[in-house]
């Protein structure tokens, strides 16, 4: 392959997420092939990203300002704080656009398995936040996994002196889906979880 | 989602070749992340590849060079020339750095459906390469579809008049395929182009 910056570039590319070096060539080759549209406008897109965007020192949210316009918005209530594991999450649910309060990123999940411990995560800047803000709801949006949900544990045992009321997501079947198709655990989950219509 | 330029960022990466918006979006937070190790190295390679890298005035190649450093070769073959359909192929082809000769990179193979006519391909300085540069073989490396064949027969109906060798890849079972998972077409052609042990 010619020329040292080509495979210096799709070394660069074969490391981010979900990409590996077949992938990062044919970016590559794209790129070269659509300069004017695809690699100077990219370019300008990252430098933007990299110039303007922060990390919010209140709740861990990325923006262009700190505090984010999540955390400064005058709209949102205080009240109800969302706990996430990371901020593709706090997307996620900014796409559903319903949740009206404000969000706290902890920056993971306890782990045994990868040596995540407590000190690692953004728990002690929560508590203040519920102790100085009158939070008065925490919802634990955490992943549905072990990890996920010793967290979330962990984090309700951390709360109970506060006075908070601590809720989760709700765990059932997906909307859409068959059951036939659901893993037994999520089944039996939503069989004892089951509801009076 | 927080901040205009990340969804900028996140529409660039997304019309990236093999990727869409989920995966776009992960780059983008990985690169928010990893701002120091990740995305400004990955600006400075996109940057250097931008300035430096331009496509051969002789072969189509992408180098820092034009000649290419394979055209500017004086240990490489001028007689035999391998034509390709594309840059990528020209790469694979020199990653099992067995071939010698030199290379013409067509842009594309002619094709009725997406009205791909010989005036939109890198046809006629072919022609004028093979007159002035003493060719002696030529080898299609096309690809082995219905328009690649079609786009091989149009070139060696071309190539008739000049004095040249014209030979394509050979066509068979790939390496380590089973024969109960090889399509008809393939086994058809194997077994018609069988050769003596």
């Amino acid at each position: 392959m010619a020329g040292n910056e080509i495979e210096k570039l799709v070394k660069q590319i074969a490391k981010l997420p979900s990409l590996g070096t077949r992938s990062a060539r044919r970016i590559v080759l794209h790129l070269l092939k659509k300069k004017e549209t695809s690699l100077l406008p990219l370019i300008e897109a990252l430098n933007e990203v990299a110039t303007n965007i922060q990390t919010c020192e209140i709740c861990g949210n990325f923006d262009t300002v700190s505090p984010c316009s999540v955390c400064s918005s005058t709209t949102r209530d205080s009240k109800i704080l969302c706990v996430v594991q990371d901020v593709a999450d706090l997307w996620a649910m900014e796409r559903v656009s319903q949740f009206k309060g404000k969000y706290h990123v902890l920056g993971g999940v306890l782990s045994a398995l990868e040596g995540v411990v407590p000190e690692d995560l953004n728990i002690e800047p929560l508590l203040k936040r519920i102790a100085s803000e009158g939070v008065q709801e925490v919802v634990l949006a955490l992943p549905a996994t072990v990890d996920g949900q010793i967290t979330a544990h962990y984090l309700s045992s951390r709360l109970k002196d506060f006075n908070v009321k601590i809720t989760t997501l709700a765990q059932g079947i997906p909307m859409g889906a068959e059951l036939d198709y659901m893993d037994e655990g999520t089944l039996q989950l939503a069989l004892n979880s089951r509801k009076a219509l």
